[in-house]
């Protein structure tokens, strides 16, 4: 005798599809991690949880380059740990000046208006990026108190150098958040070195983990500046001084942290850390090389000049005459593979092909551009 | 050749102690869940994904009560819940009317606050609940533009009937936020009926998944309101409008949705659909009576008076002379046994005990007393 309306008539079983995550990310997960994240849960209070918060923050310093910051985990995605960064060193007032040169940026500057700050921005063509001169000469000229800057554009595949930002920056007394979505794990993000205040990431690109999370690293003057704050964050989810106490601190209770996604990522940061972080990176960057050629040989060309690109994260433009969307289709239909299409300005301009993690070896590369190929050529393409 | 500090000498492999989670939540998950959990990802924008939500969508309407309202699930925990729902309803200037009996209601103030509003509360005892004629001159008097109140009040153990102060709120012309965290799940919500317009909850107590997501449900007139509100919403990563977008009307991009969560949420709707749902409420009903009268049987009594009880959620004051942080360290050390203890005005004064999922049965409820009156006695509380 049913007693309310069969929702179980409604739901078949869950079985995902087999897909080869090619795209900007979520990326593809080796299985331990899937092991991991089905181990049962204990609380988010439970001692032997605390102790995982801690392994993770201990193993995201190595990955970011990061000895000397405060780590810190979102419990939310990327985005959460952008939000995060803004809502926490921006006040109602705050001088906010952006690097603009892709998606990310733009989602920067729409959260810093949120939080009430003035936002400067300079800006260039997406796929571009800014020399040192061009970005000492943008803060010395407007002097703001935070500026912000995307390591690694995932709409671009443009990758930023950071440090002349920092130093100006920190000459003008401002303080950096630097978007590290599509860099860490793949490559070197260098916080420390590079001078950034406040970075932030996710879990589903370089780290090779299901998306869920959001890492951040804060210098030590960064946090300075927030012990000195005296009005609250906009937001109370993303408080840092509150999750910091939680996390690291007291380990109070703010928020019942995903148990499950720590679990994960603990589990991605120790695949990480058997490989060595500098061998993943080469491994990336020599996938990457592979790739360029391979891509070159098809008479294909990258829409970012050689120094500046984000070699986890490519962008090939779309020839002429081909549909972007229908090869997407076919590789998506056919042999299940996810690759990105461009947007905004670059909607049908690129294709946006990830090789992160599990992916990025010249194996996997050759598989790719093999199903790329047949997929262009049945679009009219001539190889 | 070590090229960096050896991470992987300081993480040991993974292995979670086992543990009975009795507490306010996280609850036992059914094994069914964390291999739904495993399954492979795919994209946020695959259409299987999208596929995903709109199960989740439907499967969550039952559960909630909530045929006339659209469904959506922030990538967040309840708490991001609650966030979403103050920061998308309350603006500068809003006049915010909250019942004020716990720390949950104290966390939505707090929140209202850092959104703009002016905050105007009706406060009790915790552990006390607001009749309907105390509701209904409350906001006669106040007439705000948005009333908060806690269904089921997690720091307390007393349950908030709903619809006086719907109905009182709805003759002021004011929006209905509810917190229905504890309750969903484990026990009638009954969204509609009830007449709320913004209701929040989590996946990790009545619903028995991890933590990590919040389902909101929200009313046809809710929904009006926030297409007329011309100010943006404090927080971009929990704007309301970009996330239905995304998840119910253009599926848009926003952010990268935890796909594994996902997976999880739908596979524990799936499992109480097929209980059904009424049969589950009934059960968590019978566990809880069960538990009451075995509880008053070692001499014991309940914080709340028997008309306002949570089922899922039991609060039991801790006997005179009895430290409750010895009591609770002996059950985590022995059996593995999580509860938790009070907090505030109800620190060292009540065992806060959760019977829900695959808890909420006479044979767990045994196993639980027998090992709560052996630390009890171990404390000196003689039965």
């Amino acid at each position: 005798m049913r007693q309310q309306a069969p929702a179980h008539d409604l739901l078949a079983p869950l079985h995902p599809p087999t897909r080869y995550l090619f795209g900007p990310g979520p990326t593809m997960v080796d299985p331990r991690v899937y092991d991991a994240l089905s181990k049962p849960i204990v609380g988010h209070l439970d001692p032997y949880f605390i102790q995982v918060m801690q392994d993770v923050q201990e193993a995201l310093k190595i990955v970011y380059g990061a000895q000397e910051a405060s780590i810190l985990v979102i419990s939310g995605t990327g985005s959460a740990g952008m939000e995060a960064a803004v809502a926490n060193f921006v006040e109602p007032g705050t001088k906010f000046a952006v690097f603009a040169n892709g998606y990310f940026s733009d989602r920067l500057t729409e959260m810093a208006k949120r939080n009430g700050a003035n936002v400067v921005r300079f800006e260039k063509p997406w796929g571009e990026v800014f020399s040192d001169a061009e970005a000492e000469d943008f803060i010395r000229r407007e002097r703001p108190n935070v500026v912000g800057y995307v390591h690694a554009e995932t709409s671009t595949g443009a990758l930023q150098a950071g440090r002349a930002i920092c130093a100006a920056a920190h000459d003008a007394g401002a303080l950096v958040i630097a978007d590290c979505v599509t860099s860490l794990g793949g490559l070197p993000v260098e916080f420390d070195k590079t001078g950034m205040d406040i970075a932030y990431s996710c879990t589903q690109k370089g780290l090779s983990c299901p998306p869920g999370l959001s890492p951040l690293a804060i210098s030590g003057r960064a946090m300075e500046w927030l012990r000195g704050r005296t009005t609250p964050s906009r937001s109370w989810y993303l408080d840092i001084k509150l999750i910091h106490d939680y996390s690291t601190v007291s380990h109070r209770y703010h928020h019942t942290a995903p148990i499950s996604m720590f679990y994960a990522l603990r589990e991605a940061l120790l695949v990480i850390a058997e490989e060595g972080i500098e061998k993943r990176w080469e491994r990336h960057r020599r996938s990457h090389n592979f790739f360029v050629r391979e891509i070159e040989a098809m008479g294909l060309r990258m829409h970012v000049p050689a120094a500046n690109r984000i070699p986890t994260l490519n962008t090939v433009s779309v020839p002429s005459g081909v549909d972007d969307g229908k090869v997407r289709k076919r590789l998506m239909d056919g042999p299940g593979i996810e690759i990105a299409g461009g947007f905004g300005p670059l909607a049908g301009k690129v294709f946006r092909i990830g090789l992160m993690g599990p992916l990025a070896t010249e194996e996997n590369v050759k598989f790719f551009l093999s199903e790329f190929g047949k997929a262009l050529r049945a679009e009219g393409y001539s190889i």
